[in-house]
């Protein structure tokens, strides 16, 4: 159960931005400019970022949520996703990919920890300012997302099923703020 | 010198945002209703909880401009700013503000470590639903600020009056998203 009064039926994120509309929405809109803005990072490469950082940070919500949009956002490629979350260095995701999610693993654990090596090496697979910056908010992003569902702890399902639902329906409808009724 | 090309005169998050208007204007929107919207605790209160998370994720940017905007807006109480960051259980702090302060700082360390006793600890001192998901939203943001400002190494000035007064003009000019100009 939830540690505030939140409609327990609604999981995760949902119900604490209806819980909170006036900073939820804010919140929405950073996801959706982060997540599906124009940006040369694609959206799967983006969620899986998100995926990625909330992985190393243990929260299962968005872990299984972002993961499951990734999954569906690679298609045929979604194999990359697990390969990503359960070893990033041996994935068969790209150089590029690689070095942008190091970057996100450091920013995971503290902004401090992002070396100019670290910046140099991604630059050197042709990853340019914007990319470093997304890359970098994404990350720092879901370290607050992570800890905001997590210290209210909100209501997180097991059903695998209920998160490929949930995975496919951010990518169709996008980071639509919720409605007020259960999902 | 930043990790990318930004406005080196532009101190911290200023110049991120600078950088990328898209994402900006929603966080700078996030940071005005949670730290100068309505609520039951104070501003100076909330920007004591800006400026603890910050503290404790070792970002200077954001310890010393949160801790300046506390101390202007807790007036002749201004010492307890510091005393908070000094050493929070021996502070002068209300009992209810130390609850807050410590599931902040869990958050700072991660969402799961917030408990129920932590909760039931802060209903005790007469913390609604409300202030609790205020605290745990702000020391979430924080994680998330304190990673971008020194997840791209954005300049940190020293010099202690450039705090002072940019304490100030938090206060009195709030949360308003930057000019294209130097400061």
């Amino acid at each position: 159960m939830a540690h505030i009064k939140v409609d327990d039926a609604v999981p995760g994120i949902r119900s604490l931005v209806l819980f909170r509309p006036e900073t939820g929405k804010p919140l929405y809109e950073l996801a959706t400019v982060l997540l599906r803005g124009p940006s040369q990072l694609s959206e799967a490469e983006r969620e899986l970022i998100a995926a990625y950082v909330s992985h190393r940070n243990n929260c299962m919500f968005c872990t299984k949520s972002h993961a499951a949009a990734a999954r569906y956002l690679y298609g045929e490629n979604r194999y990359l996703v697990d390969e990503v979350l359960n070893h990033l260095e041996g994935s068969r995701v790209s150089d590029k990919m690689k070095a942008l999610l190091n970057i996100a693993g450091k920013v995971q654990i503290s902004g401090k920890e992002v070396k100019p090596d670290d910046i140099e090496v991604a630059r050197s697979f042709g990853a340019d300012d914007r990319e470093i910056h997304d890359t970098v908010l994404i990350a720092a992003c879901f370290s607050m997302f992570n800890r905001y569902v997590d210290g209210l702890a909100s209501f997180t399902p097991t059903d695998p099923k209920v998160y490929d639902e949930m995975g496919k329906r951010m990518v169709e409808s996008g980071y639509t703020f919720p409605k007020q009724t259960k999902p």
